[in-house]
């Protein structure tokens, strides 16, 4: 069991480092703008969002990035690499409630299971062909694949997955309705660091014996 | 002046032909899924929204289009063109308040100052290059040009625009926090056909004297 | 052209000082009572909204006004004047989500075309007979009289506007379920003053030939 | 207490005539309008709120009323008497979060201690004068005295009432960001009818011996 | 009369010590987590809601309380005590629209009629048994016994109550759809300290005449 | 792999049996009352939860429910067992907001780790002690102790369980700002049966490679 809890916490780290920041949400708006002031993060307290600019300090960059005109590293275990264009890189979209993600995948690369708590997502593929899915908390499955061109929807909160079916690189361009949507991988869901016996909770949720064991290359 | 009006009529007919139909909001989700039953449209009641298939007439599919993998016609007075993956193509997306759309731009072309009524937007410049701008309702004025692969948001209800800058086709993806967004172009907020004498508020409106004429080619 | 820019701008100045400033919305109440403390405005930071007053500060005062007891002044271009009891004049409205406004009409007077990008507007004619009416964003038109004691609605977001149709003054009172809903009008609509070539957008958004010319008095 | 008991019971009757119907809040909009379909009540089933009528069925009347134009009938124990202009009489309200009321107050009349319980109230005094207050849910009391044309808030949810504070008749227009609000009297409060044995809640809440007796002119 | 308003006085000061504070409402998340800090109440201004600590600064004990573990003091003229557990006692609720109160009853104690301005309250009797009982703003009471393990539902914003029903103590866990409720006490609806001739408004409210008198043991 | 796959898919089987019906969330009331009628679980069309029965037909055992009063059966591989009292069991919970279950856990039981897509859980522990914990989309893991008589909060949309950590059987009462909040296992979140080499997704996620081996007692 211990081998898989290796494994597993080897996991976390190569997911973690996929992990976006934990926001999401989608606001009430009381003006046209609140353009996100950085420089309140270095104070003592925090804000659910943002608080916002003075109105004579907003200018038309706050509402601008080119952070997705270039490809995330997508060399790493999964194969995928995601760039976000959210609140914490598009100051103007404060209380907006909407964002963009770009999603480059090497041959065969996977986006592996996760959610995003406060946020559906819309999938547009601009190159190459996915095999995409979602799981309902039901347990009913829907997949199939996407082409260029394409578009696929993965409803708020639950767990989905994009995995490049071909031997050429593919891109996809999502957006969801929250300025900061947060990504929750499967690999966070098994809370094997947190308990004084953290196995346990894996053995019965797995409904392995503590016998069981993991070859690892 | 009934010239003018004769000139914004013909305006209109062209821009009502590029009008997304007249939904948008963002509502709160009682269940994973509410896949719109397209059917119900035939029916003597409409909602606030769509009912939802039942669920074993779901499948992967309602989630999945392939509207947006070809351009729209282009071929218009204003030379852009928008096709839309909201709830009237994606029955997957009704409740889920998220939505996109694709728009192509000739040479020069422009999408004409319009609004979301009740949807902020967001722009991913896919090819060529933009110049883009939105008002507040102080009336200040932001805009810039934005390059392939920039983003910018138009926040929720104000009225924007973008104009191809420049001699080569552009393509931009655009996405909404709203099901159905809906548009309002400029030319429909000139209430020309709605009065016993019309003419008479837009002379206010824009002050121009009863003897204002305009030269069409 | 360049006439026809010229006079706008002109229209833009008359309008502006019309226009309430940009702030609308319905917040999720937390608490009873969130007064507007309006000395947080000379702090570096703002809010989507106002922070509230210490409970001790707060009197029945703070959700009293009597700024709608006199008319605006309505010897403008327009012949139309706006008195807003808003969350910037009764602080006890914050987080409230409505407000009211009292609109003045001189003899055939016009509140011109304007949106209100987060709010529905409900009015009520005090005194005198408006012609009134809203566009859908399919581009359809509703409009008719209404008299003394009658209401209209304009939804959220629709562009909409008021006429006196008669030669005595009018006056009506006007309620939105924000607490600041702004107004964009018409005018600010044409992004003029914004662009390189700013009228390449309004040409090709009124299909207007650059030769066209306004004659004004 | 018998005594006291059917004192109240003869209350409940006279305020229950003044209780508007149970609806109120503030929805999402999926679409420009949904104007309700009062057909639909004949049917077996009820939504919350009102389904809408199919788009070629509406017309501007759907969005006008003139129940407002009259006073009700102040001849009633407290003196007050208030017409609604809510979604039950204005179909196009549905789903757009606002309604309005007139209130006619007769010499010293009383709107007796009420709630809405899904909206907050803004009262504008129309003709005379009105004593007004709200209690919050610590206990604290604001009132004061609105002159005409003098604009009051009741935050969502608390008791308040108004009392004419002179010997001529007052007219208020309240205003609510509900589409049908609600009111819940505070006779109503008091739950008499509604257990085996109900004057014991009463002797508790109240802290009334059983031998108490009230005397009745 | 004078005796009246006394004795509802002194049932004020009684209740009033039940009473919650006046806070309720379900935010917008925009983050995983916004743990109150409660230092900021020493502060000049107030949020609606709390700010949130830095989150190196946020343990698990922000989301744990034992403050329901004991019982309240039921030794008062109502024979009930209601121990809350919210955003005051838990900071880890904040924007999280979800808290518990534990109830305790002496033999025959009353909760009594009461509303909580924005939120649903759903009660689980642990033990003992209740009778229970709310009333729809059309003043409809929906009223019946609920046992050892029972659940009953009180709608947003109506006034309810419970009675313990026998002569051995009862228990019962209430939640809420709202970081802190909130309780407006029927006696608190009642306005007797807050007018110039404030027992004016009671009269008229319950119909009584102004020789009423009330004996008190 | 094809071993763990197999191992997998039984956990699959033991979770779903455990999983909740997927809704969730909490809408705008637009009436005090929108009682669920199962009976149009029968017609063609589904709504974003219910519609309501008529007035006319809605009692008091509406709000009532003693499905709580009873443990579920517990004689399962994790050892725990959840009974929901929510708007598929009291029909008068349809559009307010919350709801409640019981869940009793085997010594050492294990309620394995899930998602609620759309509400906040907070637990009551009413027998026993239990080990439990969160992880936010940071990664981040927040866990504890929580004894007779305390609560634990966890946040909307996170993986989160809990473990009794003694020999003797424990009892929680669990609440939710959802009228059906819907369960998401982790086992769920494996969408092993998906994809046409669905193993491919779980060995690129869970970074093993094709030759580890699972050996079952």
């Amino acid at each position: 069991m211990a081998g898989l809890s290796v494994v597993l916490l080897a996991a976390f780290s190569a997911l973690l480092a996929l992990a976006a920041p934990s926001l999401a949400g989608d606001p009430d708006m009381l003006q046209d703008l609140c353009v996100a002031d950085y420089k309140s993060l270095e104070g003592p307290l925090r804000l659910n969002g943002f608080p916002c600019k003075r109105p004579e300090n907003v200018t038309a960059t706050d509402f601008y990035s080119d952070v997705m005109s270039l490809p995330g590293n997508i060399g790493n275990p999964v194969g995928s690499a995601t760039v976000a264009a959210n609140v914490e890189k598009v100051p103007g979209l404060n209380t907006l409630g909407v964002s963009m993600s770009r999603v480059d995948y090497a041959p065969w690369g996977v986006n592996p299971p996760h959610t995003h708590p406060r946020a559906t997502e819309m999938l547009f593929v601009l190159e190459g062909s996915l095999d995409v899915g979602f799981v309902t908390t039901a347990g009913k499955h829907f997949t199939r694949t996407v082409y260029k061109g394409g578009v696929f929807v993965f409803p708020r909160g639950l767990v989905h997955f994009q995995k490049n079916n071909s031997g050429v690189p593919a891109i996809a361009i999502s957006v969801f309705n929250s300025q900061l949507p947060g990504t929750q991988s499967l690999a966070e869901a098994m809370p094997v660091a947190s308990l004084p016996e953290p196995t346990d909770v894996l053995v019965r949720a797995l409904q392995i014996d503590s016998g069981a064991t993991v070859h690892v290359v």
